[in-house]
């Protein structure tokens, strides 16, 4: 055993929020713990979706063991679907995340080659020669979240998943600090904990004054109300169901999503809703304003969404009317300030009251703050510690207060993406880097870092392009006019003029050179020159230019 | 004067936080309050600015007789160069706002042609025969901002430009209740108030605050401090250079933008700073570290930004250390979130203390807050409202406030950019609508809403673009194998296949219709839909696909 190492790499979710990967490995074994999207940013125009670069587990496919999953968030499952091809190893999940992840893997049409576990708290798996693996509840914004203690050669290695501590949440259970206590009784080796909201001192708060807010709220409301949420906020699903029920109102839940997980939930009893509580959206319109109250998607404002259709009067089924209440149960996700501000815009325009997080406390997020991380460090009082799910900022955030509740500054470790940690008895060094970046999906196309396509398309946004065509003999030589067409560039007023003019200097330039005997690549890079420099004396703008040989 | 009717056209600023401009009308006159610009959102790739459509002010140009301003902000001075060409008259603004206006004017070299006129608090000049002006100091976040009023054939019509109510003001005036007061003193016929935080309960906080707080943390720090806030925020540069002499510090101004407002400000006498604690970028890097403070801009995280670049280790003149304490002593202008965030993750990563406006007093914003609000509105007692500055629901929250105070709901109106309010004696109601939309400016660029230039940006952004090239012979007849380039669209490794496959597609059908006599534009057609329906199968993703003719 003195000579066992134990190495720690993350994949994702380590200097971002999404994506979440995490790879532990011994000589004999390897497993994942989960394997989640993250949604795309600004600079990743066209994107449906980025995952994590998995080429290091394919390469050491032979002792990949299992993907090991704590809950049924995107940012936590989302990839499967996609990576299931190239790694093909059992999945081990609780109930409400394999529910889930069924749905996905059946969309995508690879569920018969699954082979999935559903894992239950306390029950012990083992994972090869070297892991062995029991789940223990914790409490997070969607039911059966649970975190995952790995027994190793080394010690106990304990993943929260993404936690916080209520003692009182709707649904679901507290976090298990009796389980954890007795896990943690023969020493912690590893502490590995969510860190999203590691910069925000006190607690995250409790679903029960959130409950109580939502209840007073839809109490005092004269028309009817709206709530939007996550579709994955099941908690929030039973607050509202419970509140239309004490205030006699009916439940129309809207939107896919929603309505697939609510049923989810239902099968799996997470939820206790009365079958007449609930309507369709379209049966509601048939009842008092009073007497409904609407559920729905679209917190983020997300312009595809079942509430921003209200908001702009385009949804087939569902207005907003003067006097509407929406409640907006979330906050904005970074990045998305500017649509939830169209969003509650449009709203307001239509005549409707907005209630958000800002006027009322309508929402509480899921992650622990640093009052909660205290407990968890003071709890477990691990050797080593890697703050994982979070920024740069959140991790640094966490490693301070790790340091602060006993973890020796040597053992606590900032990694990032692709750090690969190697941990023995007596040692603990990032040994080296691998390749851990960003995989971006558009439609069947898969793409790392190191593609063209995304560098192309925000030159293309900022400036539009310009296709030059040029006639080229059997001689290499350009002949006839050449042509031009561009996009996203110019005016079409103007483009005629324009391009006529860049023609006629580009003609001009190719004439005086035309006594050489020019490469083609040489041919190319004057026009490139000529054109560029044309279009930016004119318009002071710089597009794509792209020169093309046509032979006739 | 029973007949008298007095427009309020908003040309830029209602629904909207930026490109300011308001349009006040009688039958023989016209005045411009402001003339902003509005800094490009994420759908507005490539564009520098955004300015506010003038065509009607061109169109009544004989009865325009001034552009007046309140203060020296970028969203309300920041049009004028680019409008004095089509709008040739009179611009009359305080002195701050004057030396910024000039600087504008000359780099665009439009300044000799300009009539500038400095103003004064107090002082009153008279446009054309219906409009009397007088500026009153207001307290705002730069030197030498204020409000108008201005006496009409039907009564005072009060603008308050941006103001808070602060009694400290580090520098500049208070905001003038007493001459506020007196003017109202005859009936306020119509008040136009800020509205940017009419959402925000209670008070906007004093200067004073601030100003102790980055004094404590000063003091405190041991490395380098450098603060991070707007070029136009002098005060704030006043208190640092304040709390610099305090703790035995010197002061180096960063960045083009800070280093001529802080001259500017000095010659005008609104900064009192000692020669001898400035000291240049480069100078200071000669010091100890306890013995230095940096000033600069790039509070918003704008990647070309001084601090954007010390913290990517790409300045010229400054790094950043372990153990420098950086205060972004700013809030992030909305839709600035991400990069701020990003920002803020770069210089953790460097290693520096990052205080912000989340954990200390470090910044006060300047517009005034609900309670402030309702001071203005209990002093002018308005007969007709309208608020300015907003997006829709600060409007609406500002609206609802006035009512609240004693505005008569027939009275207070939500005015979006291009309403046009005509106000009488007796009646008052928006009477039509004028263009009033965006106006983009990249380069030599300008270009309306309607224009091509943003739309297909945005469409190559998210999918590229094809270019599919072919052949034609005089009778009008596709010759040859047609030929595709594109961008933005597919991995390059992926391409050469990819269009070889498309283009014996588009052959086959080309070679299937070749019986018949097709007019071009039907044989454009024809490809366009062969080869979107090709790559949609193939890549499930949508490029623009633009057809042209080579004549060979």
């Amino acid at each position: 055993m003195a000579n066992e190492a134990l190495k720690v790499l993350p994949l994702g979710g380590l200097g971002e929020v999404g994506k979440n990967m995490m790879v532990l490995e011994t000589e004999q074994d390897i497993v994942v713990i989960d394997a989640g999207v993250l949604f795309p940013e600004d600079d990743m125009p066209g994107i449906d979706i980025v995952i994590p670069n998995i080429d290091y587990l394919v390469e050491n496919l032979d002792r990949v063991r299992a993907i090991l999953v704590t809950h049924g968030h995107e940012d936590h499952i989302g990839a499967l679907p996609h990576i299931m091809e190239a790694l093909p190893v059992p999945i081990y999940a609780p109930g409400m995340a394999m529910a889930l992840i069924r749905n996905k893997l059946r969309e995508r049409r690879v569920l018969r080659e699954a082979d999935l576990n559903i894992v239950k708290s306390g029950e012990v798996f083992k994972f090869g020669t070297t892991f062995e693996a029991e789940w223990f509840d914790v409490c997070h914004s969607i039911p059966d979240a649970m975190g995952i203690a790995l027994r190793t050669p080394l010690g106990t290695v304990i993943h929260t998943g993404d936690f916080r501590l209520d003692n009182d949440p709707t649904i679901g259970e507290p976090t298990d600090f009796g389980r954890m206590a007795e896990i943690a009784a023969d020493g912690v080796f590893l502490l590995m904990a969510d860190s999203t909201y590691a910069e925000n001192e006190g607690y995250s708060g409790s679903d029960r004054e959130v409950a109580q807010t939502l209840h007073d709220i839809i109490g005092n409301a004269e028309g009817r109300v709206l709530v939007a949420s996550f579709a994955s906020q099941i908690a929030r699903i039973q607050m509202v169901a419970d509140a239309a029920e004490a205030h006699g109102r009916r439940l129309a839940i809207v939107g896919r999503s929603m309505v697939n997980n609510l049923k989810i939930s239902r099968d799996l009893g997470h939820l206790k809703i009365k079958d007449e509580t609930l309507i369709s959206a379209r049966d509601a319109l048939g009842l008092p304003d009073h007497r409904v109250i609407y559920m729905n998607t679209g917190a983020q404002g997300e312009p595809q969404s079942a509430l921003a259709r209200m908001a702009t009067g385009t949804h087939n089924d569902v207005d907003i009317r003067e006097d509407d209440t929406v409640i907006i149960s979330a906050t904005p996700i970074p990045g998305n300030e500017t649509s939830v501000s169209n969003l509650i815009n449009n709203l307001v325009e239509q005549g409707a009251h907005v209630v958000t997080h800002n006027t009322r406390n309508v929402h509480v997020h899921g992650h622990a703050a640093r009052e909660e991380l205290r407990v968890i460090h003071n709890l477990l009082q691990p050797r080593h510690f890697v703050p994982i799910h979070g920024e740069y900022r959140m991790l640094r955030a966490h490693v301070d207060l790790a340091i602060e509740h006993g973890v020796h500054q040597d053992d606590a470790f900032l990694l990032q993406d692709g750090d690969v940690l190697r941990l023995t008895e007596d040692t603990a060094e990032v040994v080296e880097k691998i390749p851990a970046g960003h995989v971006f999906i558009h439609g069947h196309g898969v793409w790392d870092e190191r593609g063209n396509v995304i560098v192309e398309r925000r030159l293309l946004a900022r400036d539009g392009f310009v296709t030059v065509i040029l006639g080229r003999d059997s001689n290499g030589k350009v002949v006839g006019r050449p042509k031009i067409v561009s996009s996203g560039f110019v005016h079409f007023l103007e483009a005629d003029t324009l391009f006529k003019d860049a023609i006629d200097e580009l003609t001009a330039v190719l004439d005086q050179e035309s006594g050489k005997s020019l490469q083609w690549n040489e041919v190319e890079a004057t026009v490139k020159k000529t054109v560029a420099r044309f279009f930016s004396q004119r318009t002071r703008r710089r597009p794509t230019i792209i020169p093309v040989a046509f032979d006739v």
